[in-house]
């Protein structure tokens, strides 16, 4: 995809202020092939980037701008790490050109109506909505190559379904009662000032959230849906934790026709095993967020339950 | 049960090194009809009891002693805060004139075998199991109160069957498919110093362990399955986070014979109305453990599910 | 001050919905001489106490009101835990009948003038200010009793002013090149959304902030210099770190005189040896907030420096 | 450094199953010229380095050895993290051929005599000592190159140095009324289970301790006092808290000679120009240690107090 001289990728990055933006950067800023060209930070702008994030002072990068004032023709990769609903515009707004890699909730869901339901407005750019890949890429590398727009999966649904998918696909499974307790830690809610993420608040604490009724709920059951080729509905409770990174999701899933936990694990070991950033721990151990804190890697790991035909996985 | 002149209870309690003794010094420190006697912990024999629980050194409370230099004649009730398996047999060695209430796992199985198989020994006091009584207060106040060896739940038990045995009893949820995903503080461990509970091991993270092997498994089922009239066998999946107290257990059951979340809701309200340690929170709001830290507190929340026929329970 | 039939102190709470708030109506709930028969908080009005502070919903408390609905024929005192600023005309509004204990910074400078240059902006009420008595209760026991304003210390200026007063009236050490490096938790900020106080901002971190410049500097020169008889000036600097409650101040002083840090452990211990909210801390053991978490106790130590001529002061 | 036909230098690790150990793996397993040939874990021995450290499966690492299997013919340099006091005998065994990087105490302190007096035994190899080099590469690194056996600093004394040793060469700051607050995060203490290092001691809380009597303290002293070309006797007050990584030194000095902070800044924003681990953040802005967290960086700041003549520099 080197459009310039150099062999480097080159990408803008808009909305670095918040989590997701900033720590983007700080992964992009290690990958040898990509060079950060564009950054944007509304609130921001005008400053250095060391200034705003200090642990990245060192990389050298360019000072944050407005995104009225982005230069496009420096870059080959749009990064949107923008709230949900403004980005709609903002990546409409695009020369057709740029390759853009959301990372808001915005282009996830491929109804526009199960959008509108679960998010409150009606979808404003429903003809991309049409042409988005949704970017779960150790299963949709292809796809994910050849796309111009790529929704990234949210949190939650990364976690539920790169254990899932495999299992439902190879009939594992069955696709009725699966149950995702799932734990977050509080980057997941961005930056924003709120009460509820306040340290005195969540520090020595744990409570569920958004009890049926989390908006991960149907980009999860998409997902499986397509897997299993039926409709898919799954009980998802998300609890909040003191953690800052990092998802745990317990599922609780049923086994099918004559398959053991073993077969489960072996499933999962083969169709992961190229994979840089995803692994099964070995059998008998669990996976721990602490492992993968401040990485892209994601543990799975497999037990047979004490309860005949009842098994559970867990993953990051 | 007052046995001297005055109107208070002499108390003596053996084991108030550990978290478990330390904390239950702290609650009878504050109850009006209790006075402290006694207390044993034997690396600290001989030191006063503001030396080592600084937060406790203004309640002028006796100095520790080793067990075997316990006066009992000045305690009318024995607390025992001991490692489980040596507390069998000191409390075996005690006279018959004191009533005990045991804060290990010791005499909570009501059947030695099933302690054999969970604990990985003998049981040591066969007979005295037999006399013991588990003391869930609020379910078997009764027996509480007529028995002279109480047992007292575990942690996890507790949480699990205070919301569970009233819904079973009532025939409400079914006696299958009963899925307890709890998270715990770290003080459950123990004061011990093991490497899985350092600062740096547990702090910003979240694991399960004891996965369908748990001790607490045995003792959550025997509750059940006496509630329920018939075997249950739970999946009980515990996790370790980082906080120092409380438990957060998200139960997911499935209705029976046509009843709905609020009609669960209704039975624990109405079960748990004149519980002053009990609380069924509002509908939609669900139960955080920082309303409950340093108390003896238990809240629990009902929430319908999506799935139709399948709803969750959530608890302290 | 019993002013009806019962035995009682009636106390009404404005502000309950912040930290202080909510923590001094915990700290009255359980005092049995108060019945809080008024409490208001803005933004909860309407709504039962127990729905907003789930952890106090069994103390049976009034419903929140707004300061415009309080009915101030029901209180013999107001605790007064509003944002410094509003405090003084919400006070200068009340009839002179009511006993006021402001916990707010409005009242605690003496001098308007240093009020106007450290709070921005002129005082609002200039002849309360008059009147108001700095209330340390250790040290200014029969000023608070007599007093109808009072002007509860802020949680720095305790730390420091508890230790350092009685030592310097004593004269045991030097007046210049105090230095007081002091740790704070978290809801010391209060429960206002900011970035700054978010979880992820706070865990597993620390840093010094309002450095040379921090508001209650002159609060503590105030204490240390009517003490001292002669114009005091601090180093003092505060840090945020990641924890809910408590402060530790390590304070670096002088000796005087050829005092050693024993005359200076002494004179603590007998200064605050009928006091039941501060206890000094054995030779050799140095103070730790989780020994005081929750409770209003302050502990202090005093340590002899391996540099002679230079020793150290510890507490809360 | 190159002995191979590889452009690599070949490393051994001792002891990596420690926090030290395991975090030195972390870095060179990152570094461009470094490959990691021999590591030793003795009670972990046989096992792969993936399943000790799950975070560093992926990195393909040989399998943990005992020492004693150690092949010491597949490397050119042996870092050594292993417990002080058992360094010593490790070290002196090894071929003179091996450029050896200790992380222990043991060679840190250039008097023998001083040695014994703050670690309670003789040196066990008094001659290797003499020719140990301090490591505190950005102020020696023609030393650190050239030498054979580098000691590695201690982590406060890291902290308390580089901001202090280039202001007394200087002539900047008096060498007298040198105040050092530290706050240390618990990875320091190392992975031993300890009861003081359990997370339920730690978390929430902060507290003092080896006050007057740390080990590093004559470790400060030294590299202040060669520097001063006087003796320096520091006030070094170590404090616990709740953070895995980090230490943040608040330092209280006194200027020399009409020096101004300014001039402090000056002389160390001069002296680290060109480091790339060692930055001073802007006048105004005070380091914080979640900047620097996982990484090898150090952040220090200078602040002018509002007393004339006593001025205040932080750093990591």
């Amino acid at each position: 995809m080197k459009t310039d001289g150099s062999d480097k990728i080159r990408a803008a990055i808009l909305g670095a202020s918040g989590y997701t933006g900033a720590e983007l950067v700080r992964l992009l800023a290690r990958h040898p092939r990509v060079a950060m060209t564009v950054i944007t930070a509304d609130r921001s702008a005008g400053k250095s980037f060391g200034t705003v994030f200090p642990h990245l002072a060192h990389l050298g990068l360019p000072t944050l701008v407005k995104i009225e004032d982005a230069d496009w023709d420096q870059a080959d990769v749009v990064f949107c790490a923008l709230p949900h609903g403004t980005t709609q515009e903002v990546i409409a707004g695009l020369t057709k050109r740029l390759k853009v890699v959301d990372l808001s909730a915005d282009f996830r869901l491929f109804d526009v109506g199960t959008y509108a339901e679960w998010y409150g407005h009606e979808h404003k750019a429903p003809d991309l909505q049409k042409e988005a890949v949704y970017g779960l890429t150790e299963l949709k590398r292809e796809a994910v190559k050849a796309g111009r727009l790529i929704a990234n999966p949210g949190c939650y649904p990364t976690s539920a379904q790169l254990p899932l998918i495999p299992l439902l696909e190879a009939g594992l499974i069955e696709s009725v009662d699966i149950i995702i307790d799932a734990k977050s830690g509080v980057s997941g809610a961005g930056r924003a000032a709120k009460e509820a993420n306040l340290y005195s608040e969540v520090t020595e604490g744990i409570h569920a959230y958004g009890v049926a009724s989390h908006r991960h709920a149907p980009e999860i059951e998409q997902g499986l849906s397509e897997a299993a080729k039926s409709t898919v509905t799954v009980n998802f409770t998300p609890h909040l934790m003191p953690m800052s990174r990092g998802i745990l999701s317990s599922i609780y899933v049923k086994l099918k026709g004559g398959a053991k936990a073993d077969d489960l694990r072996d499933a999962l070991v083969k169709r992961y095993a190229g994979e840089p950033f995803v692994r099964v721990v070995p059998a008998g151990s669990a996976p721990a967020t602490r492992h993968v804190r401040g990485s892209n890697h994601c543990l799975m790991g497999v037990f047979a339950d004490r309860v005949p035909g009842r098994h559970r996985v867990g993953d990051r």
